[in-house]
């Protein structure tokens, strides 16, 4: 920072809050807070939301374990590394476990934590937890939830590095993820 | 895609659609869908939300152009680059000049597109565009909405690498932007 920065902004006082209808992936809740550069009063909406996970496997070969699905908000087929919803009082590193195992039956015994961040601080209020998986393999058969219809597939770096620079990898956690790992300038 | 791979899932069939009430950021939709794999119909919740812009501004001197503000998810004082909704009607470029000129008082004559990507297609429908303005110079005074306290402040690159290593810049959406111009391996 330099001495021409401006100063930060301070907090938004909170009056109250009042939860709305439960939308299964989210708790909408209102909250009645005071801009402080204003002293205007206004109502901010914020989506209780679980944190997530999502991991980078790549097999002894340095392939990349990807999983194609019908992903209901775009309506279409995405490709994109594995993730999902932590569990209530699961730890983030077994979720991470879990979720690869359970998605593509790929298991490791090499992981390292890549951070986490926000997936929009804007409204959400949960974390995204990015983890890599090395040296993965195909030991299991895939536990698919209900909800879910997932397919397997590999991919080699360049070929990834690819497909994010082509727009078929557009997933904004999946490349908050891949950055990580991959270069992705001029992608 | 090698000859291993799974075949690609099909597509959900959609019987009905109905929307919920309205939550100012969102317009929630309930989609009635079958999953092909298993027959079974399950109600999934889509948020139909504009799309939304994103923009690494750098000086001429290389310098990033900032924002800091308190974000009503999280509840804390955030460091991201300028953004925000696109207006209906509005192309994204427009938006991009637009949000950096409000949010920041920087303009710039050289933009270039630096792709866009799905900020969660599991149920958002709507796109985040990501945009780089180069040589940006203050040439106007902030214009804020009423429901925003913006301040900016400049860093260079290798400090701004820093503060996505320490995790200060988190926001997913930044990260997606910034991996366009930044190589964040170890980040």
């Amino acid at each position: 920072m330099s001495a021409d920065d401006d100063a930060p902004p301070a907090d938004w006082p909170k009056h109250a809050s009042e939860h709305g209808a439960n939308l299964l992936l989210f708790q909408p809740r209102w909250d009645l807070r005071t801009n402080p550069r204003t002293g205007e009063r206004m109502r901010r909406l914020v989506l209780e939301t679980a944190d997530w996970v999502n991991v980078v496997a790549r097999t002894k070969d340095g392939d990349f374990v990807l999983v194609r699905q019908f992903r209901f908000g775009t309506e279409h087929v995405t490709l994109e590394i594995p993730g999902g919803v932590i569990d209530p009082g699961e730890a983030p590193r077994v979720a991470a476990e879990r979720e690869l195992r359970e998605e593509t039956g790929y298991t490791s015994d090499d992981w390292v934590c890549l951070g986490s961040v926000e997936p929009n601080p804007a409204f959400h209020d949960n974390r995204c937890h990015h983890y890599l998986a090395r040296g993965a393999r195909r030991t299991a058969e895939q536990e698919l939830d209900a909800g879910e219809d997932v397919s397997v597939c590999l991919l080699g770096a360049q070929a990834l590095r690819a497909a994010v620079a082509s727009g078929e990898v557009d997933h904004a956690l999946v490349i908050s993820a891949l950055c990580r790992v991959l270069d992705l300038r001029g992608s």
